[in-house]
């Protein structure tokens, strides 16, 4: 393979690609029955208003802010399963350089076409997590602003080395990711949030 | 709580660390025996040259860049079982400016401690991994060193949204992460490595 080739041919960013919310998240079910949860789920979420795309790895999500985020909770939700102890984990980024302007679809109705379905459902859920914004030396200043929306918002759970906890209802959990983007895609040109979500812990946290 | 404790509390960085080299790592056997897997393999690590500590959600490795790295090897290695599909999540970090001087063992000895026992197991390994370098404008080329590297040493398996793929036996994985560290860890004053790493996929890749 050429050197560099996978880089330069990507380095095409324009207008339309700081617009474009990524989730890319991977569910890891700790239980034998691990292929049927994931594909369930993935399946159920309704993905009308985002660009979908499923690797070997992971799934991707490309859209507006909002949207991305109705529909990795749905995922989320969907695979959630009584005493199986599962992770998500996911990588929110907006404004790589590196980005094109290929497989997203920005949409900018209000509705979220998933909410109606999940927004009753509950449970508990653990997560640790770290904002990475690129390109800027006060980078500290963002990461000091999203702890204290945390604390603000009741589902920060203090820190340790390399990550802050959460720790709340699911729907809250939510609500608090989806001010941060929010806030983020506001106010920082190029950020990454990698965030890894736990549900049914074997210990009592 | 009140805002800003977290932050201002832990930002007493100093010249000790910026010598750690951290990693926070979870693993994620998909089976049903998952505590089993997980807690046997933690175990067996020699950690006699590094800091460790294990919470809720992850296991964090603090000392030098190579024995950090042996560490993170001896527990994957060891966590590998036949046809059960596994992924560990790992964040690599150096130089945070938030980081305490608490936590860490700096041996400098070369010998690795775990490297005798798992230099000869030998298993197909694909890693979705990204380069943050944070605090600096030019961190594209940071990136375009690293994912050179990965070509030069016949890993690099392409890229995605947000990602870039590796593929290869875990001996040569592991060779291209403990080269690409101590290479950040010369070049780059503050940086996060998060890579997924992923073993016996239900799918051919």
């Amino acid at each position: 393979m050429e050197k560099n080739n996978a880089i330069f041919s990507c380095c095409s960013s324009n207008s339309i690609t700081k617009d474009i919310q990524g989730a890319r998240f991977s569910l890891f079910p700790m239980s034998d029955n691990y292929i049927d949860i994931i594909l369930s789920s993935i399946k159920k979420v309704n993905t009308c208003n985002i660009h979908s795309q499923t690797d070997y790895t992971s799934t991707v999500y490309r859209g507006t802010d909002i949207h991305v985020i109705d529909a990795l909770k749905a995922a989320f939700i969907y695979s959630y399963r009584d005493k199986i102890h599962m992770s998500m984990q996911v990588t929110f980024s907006r404004g790589c350089p590196g980005d094109k302007a290929v497989d997203y679809k920005l949409c900018h109705e209000p509705l979220k076409v998933n909410e109606s379905d999940i927004c009753d459902i509950h449970f508990p859920v653990l997560v640790k997590f770290s904002l990475y914004p690129l390109g800027k030396e006060d980078y500290m200043e963002d990461i000091k602003s999203v702890i204290n929306d945390g604390i603000e918002m009741n589902v920060y759970h203090g820190s340790g080395h390399y990550v802050s906890f959460l720790k709340g209802d699911v729907q809250d959990i939510f609500k608090y990711f989806e001010k941060i983007v929010l806030d983020c895609s506001n106010t920082i040109k190029h950020y990454v949030i990698e965030a890894t979500f736990l549900v049914n812990l074997p210990e009592e946290v």
